[in-house]
């Protein structure tokens, strides 16, 4: 059997070389084709639909690898390889999938690059708080995107931690709502400390008059009634609406001082027994009281 | 063996004509078919069954994807390149599986979307509560869903975090009970004190009479004994119940001064012994006691 | 080689109007049989096992699209395009589940749903916590139980939150046992105080005499001897406890006073040095003590 | 060829008579045999292994529908469909696995369950505590298990969270340590403290001699020196070992006020200067010390 | 063509009978060589590495169950079923994948098990610290472990807790660092205290000499200067190093108010200003300060 | 039929040699244009599309594997054992996923680097902070990146963990925010402490002039009011701006003491009734006040 | 029909015994080729890679393996079961990732070892700190790694979380800075504090003077300015850096003693009124103040 099979092998060796030509004429086609065709159909379609630039030319990463698989595969169909195709998508299939679970948070940046650039949850120049952090988007890349805190430092995100949790922008609309609570003493007139912070929103210019300030009664705590003010900003993008809140606390506190309505300290509220050895000098001269 | 391989090429590349016209045809009918006939079906089943449009528009581009799918399997079946399908198809499994884990959490939102648009657990306008955020809903998208602050701030959150998390409508009955904790003194008299809470809530128009607002000794703590009044509102969504709230706690605060019922600071019981080295000015005029 | 081939293709395409037929004929036969035969089947047996409606018709639709599947396939067979099945059936398996994946979260709840339908760990009206929420269920659902809290708040709980965690039903038993702890001084006779404690629960009409009140030394607090009561309230799902502990905790408090034992307010035991420097108005009528 | 393939086809259709036939046949034959010899078979192997009742009939479950595959795979086969078995076993695996992966959580339970009424770490009447609950166990099923608190509220867990969590058993053994902090005042004799301890351990007919009561310094607080004693109680599971803990913090605590050894209230060690502005009323009669 | 496909179906039948004896008699042999050949040889080659009882009765199951699906497989293929084998290969994977991974977290506790039992990282009574649990190991099972707590409670802990954490061991070697934190006073000798802290442990017998006691500044608290100090004790596992230390601490006490070394209360600075007003009974005898 | 099968295993062996003759042959042959071919190749892609030596040399790695197995499928294919190909490479795709999946964690990094040494979001030498850690990047290696804090401790990061977290620049840009609050007393002058501390930051010459220094009201503590100062700070990079605040803040300080506004320790606002047992010992001497 | 299935039989027996010895021979050669080839060859490569003997001892298990995987799998092919091989390859696939995924906690250690084994993050002998453990690494093994704390305890580190966190060698260059606050009074001179402390460093022979050590004001405290004095220690892993901190902190401590620069306790600024019911007892003698 040994000749036998040696002139197999001869055989076979012949149609190797025919083989091989087959297979790389097959490649070179198909590639050929599949470049030519599918990736610029695939982006002509993804333009149509809106996606930018730096998401079609991932897409046109993508079909490429796509068609040289393709040609890849028809090649070795063509030249009598099936078999090994199958192997290999199996094989292949396999290590993709392990690769794609050891990468998947960073694919997912990619994923969420994608659907933010295309869905436009926040865009450039956007004021965006999330988890802990806040600033403004600077740039939105495919992986990551950049924030510039409001401290000027630059945050680099990646993209599926905007993507995939609650993103607050606090300036969307056209006035934003404040909240400050005033504490007074228990032994102030409520109603009167509620008109005198009232009186004091509506003579600040940059608080809005409707919708009308507001003052409640929220607490009442260990040592003051908390007296929570509420109050609107219009157009706060542009307004400095830190600035305003300042000035209005500020304004609060002197009238509240000006109208002696009291600001307390923590009470301690004494009782029991104390023993105390006093050593007592007498001074008919006034003190100094400088402190 | 060679010019026998060349001939059998050649034979093969004249029946490759044959099969990319067999190819092209086959793919045309069949996508063409697809395309005006199971695509619509779908979409007439699933509007008949309640789902709204935006959830119709993702199925079409997803059965469009399929009916894609089958025209290229069928074209290459009868192209008779059988066994690139099932290689693709294994290969394409994998990529899709792995592309799918690493976008599991994205496309979580938009399955969440499908439901939260078909069972509407909440809808536009509705006052949702849910981890440690809440506001009214402003637009439910497949993928996120809009969130308007009560201080006008906007929140996007993916629908899978609000598909998969307890969600709390406040609102959602006819009547909320709202609870207060008061703080007397231990000397006061507790039913005294328990008959004026419930008497200033009796005497508020906003706070129901039935069911009767009540007060339970809750708590006996280091310096005040908790007194917890409970009383009901009635049509909570439209009421400003933070404003009953407000009213009622001044009221019974004012009552409580009033009838002369303690609500104490801190306590502290002394005790001990101290050493003071006192100097001392006797002033025989009283002293202003003007702070 | 080119005529060969089209008349090959002439041929098919004759041949192909026939599978054509064979498809549609096998297809509708198949799934006829499914849906009148197969669908009420399922859905019998699972009455017989006590499922109820929402289930069932959950599993209609499960099975509807099995019948559907198993159509399609047997028609591809019978027209010859076996191979298209499998190479569909591992796309389509792939596919399936990587959309799985991402509406895990989501499936797990009507997985839980059938099992919470079906085992009834709790049912509608009973008063169930989980984690940090509470409330009576007023809605057992495939995908979401809807709970009512005390507050009349309503929660939209997904199952999955209800059937993989704890859940305590705090009334599932004919008594329940409340404990509540009376901190009084460090010079107060603890026995005495023990017995006034038990011989308020044993006057307490709503407290059980059998198991007997009981209480116990459980802390040497900073500032007081802590006192644990225990007591049994009988019917609980029917009798107000929050009522019979706020009873019983007002009337040993004013027990606690009438017996002059200490409830001492926090301590605080001086010693060191302080200097003062004292200015002193000497008054010989005796000073208005109102406060 | 239209006529030739009609030919087929009827050909086909009084193939597919006698198929249908086979299929009936093979599915009935296959399935009885299975459910008369399989199951119980499966069954009484299990029960000599010793598992319970509550096992076997899930058991039973699982080999009856095993027992249905292998019955229709079989009938699919003999009836000539054998392709597609294959594809129904891709698509059917990737479907149990996407509802697997769904329902993984679920079906961990019943896997716990089955271990742990087959190992038995606790069984029915235990006292067990895990993460932060704790209570008798009352009943153990497939899925849950429920257990009773102390305080007679019911808590269903589902059994994964039994088995995959350190459970802690304080009962098991036929003695417990307790240990309680006594705290002495920085100038009381440390060994008169301890002494009285050890004394009032010794003398408590509940607490066990063998292995002796011990005192340990454990801290230098604050306002305290830390003695913390150490006793061992006979028999725990039936013993109330809350009451004897009580009784003997009480005897010492009395026992130390006996002894004149302090057990400080927090301390505040005072400097510094304050300025104080005093109106004094002299009084010749001694003050009434009543509070 | 229904005789003759009834005759085929007899020629079927006929056949079946000489299929199932096939299938009997492969199945017997196969698995009656597999248990008598492959059991035995992979237990010896167990004990030849080392692995104990427990884990080798785990591979009897395990290899039992593989020569079981052994059998079958070679069984149902001489019986000419081949395709159901894959078929069933295909879905029972799946199933296969489906249950492991809802056991996941219960067959990680005996994969976690065999490695403890092989690597011995810890043995039956060894101290072991993890998570903040410890106590003295009693017994390691396949899927459990029993770690009895130094006040005699019996914790049942999962074994992927204590193979996938890390385990301290703290008197896995001869001899063991403790530390103790003094605070003396801001006005106190720093070198004084540190000679004496040495002093003090030099002369307990139970603290080594080599390495010597050390005494290091470490803290300048709110109220005290902290000096840690760290002594070394000998063969740990045996000596009562909870007794060295109380008795090292009793000592270093005593000493320091041998010594007039101050060990300070916190202290508070006052200052400020505060109006008293003062009723004064002036007595001649001196008073009583027998607190 | 014995005879008849040794002949055919005789004719096998026979076989074998030639088909081992051809695996050798197509091994080496495949092996040797992969290597000489695809590995260079790819690593010039690489080259022009900007990857480094590092990713390179990775990339070399596992170009080679892949060319191993490639000529491995070949060999076996030639040599006509297809079928364990397909076999092996089911096999060897699930050993290599439950590999994948266990060191995906691992792995993780790998992919990670290659992206950090791509996309460049920091290079060697930039400050970076992400987490709860900082220092300057020393070294970016495919694995791991090592970091060095201000304190010249070495941190080994692997790279997952700065590709997947946002990282934080805080001197990316060229100008930097810094922001300190200082608290006054409640009876200070605010407008007066503002100017002040505005005055004091244009003096200093490493803040900038423009944007100008800032002062805002932020909070009505208990004790103080407190002022947030906002000022910028040029080339953050190379400046140590930790001296500029520390200079800042001492100035500030020390200009608020000169302008007597108040920087007040903690208030306690005392009431309620204190009984005292004084024992008085008057001198006539001015006593010391040496403390 | 039933004899010619018979004769059948027979045959197929007579075929089976050439089969078996067809498998037995080919397994037999396979194997011993794999084993004396392709182990040795693996092992060598890996020692030219630099991998040490520990990751060795590991491959060649795992290339053993392979091995007899490999001898099976061209046994059965050659014995003419190879449909088997297929189905045992998908159902070992499916058994392989199960029991991967549930080992894949212990596997990732396996991982992460030979990692640590190659690249050397740290070596045994170094100090490592990561999560919130430290001390000196004692042996690196595959799985685990044993780490020996500074108190002479053993703990056993998975190697996971050695690779996959952030780990800290403090002592990895050549000098280290340290920090210490040093909180003086309101009152003192800042400048005078500063050069005292900076003067105490250079005084220190312990301590670099170049790098310069350094003071910078950090903190405006409740009670005191908080000066955080820097400073660099040389040659880190072999000083006990701990003992020149001590040192240094004690020296500036009594520096600033003498320099009478206060070291504040907690300040309390008291405001408000108290009554005070005072007995008094005056003594000409002057008071003991031996407290």
């Amino acid at each position: 059997p040994i000749p036998d099979s040696l002139n197999e092998l001869l055989a076979q060796y012949g149609g190797l070389v025919g083989k091989v030509v087959a297979f790389v004429l097959a490649f070179v086609v198909v590639w050929l084709v599949a470049r030519v065709v599918l990736v610029p159909l695939a982006n002509r379609v993804l333009r149509e639909r809106g996606y930018d630039e730096t998401v079609r030319s991932l897409a046109d990463s993508v079909f490429g690898a796509l068609a040289l698989l393709l040609a890849l595969a028809v090649a070795f169909t063509v030249a009598g390889f099936g078999s090994i195709i199958a192997a290999f998508a199996t094989l292949g299939g396999a290590l993709a999938l392990a690769l794609g679970f050891a990468a998947q948070d960073l694919l997912a940046n990619f994923v969420a690059g994608v659907f933010i650039l295309k869905d436009k949850p926040f865009e450039v120049g956007d004021w965006i708080e999330w988890n802990d952090m806040s600033g403004r988007v600077e740039d939105i890349d495919l992986r990551v995107s950049r924030v510039k805190t409001f401290d000027n430092e630059q945050i680099t995100v990646p993209n599926a931690e905007l993507a995939n949790n609650a993103v607050k922008n606090p300036v969307a609309y056209d006035r934003l709502r404040q909240k400050f609570v005033f504490g007074i003493g228990y032994d102030d007139d409520i109603d009167h400390a509620k008109s005198v912070i009232v009186d004091e929103a509506r003579s600040n210019p940059d608080i809005m008059d409707d919708p009308a300030p507001d003052v409640r009664v929220t607490e009442l705590a260990d040592s003051y009634v908390g007296l929570q003010s509420r109050f609107w900003i219009s157009d706060p993008s542009r307004a400095d609406f830190a600035r305003v809140r300042s000035n209005f606390v500020q304004a609060v506190k002197e009238r509240l001082d000006a109208e002696t309505i009291d600001m307390p300290y923590p009470y301690r509220q004494l009782t029991g027994a104390v023993e105390t050895t006093a050593t007592v000098t007498e001074s008919s001269a006034s003190p100094a009281t400088d402190d």
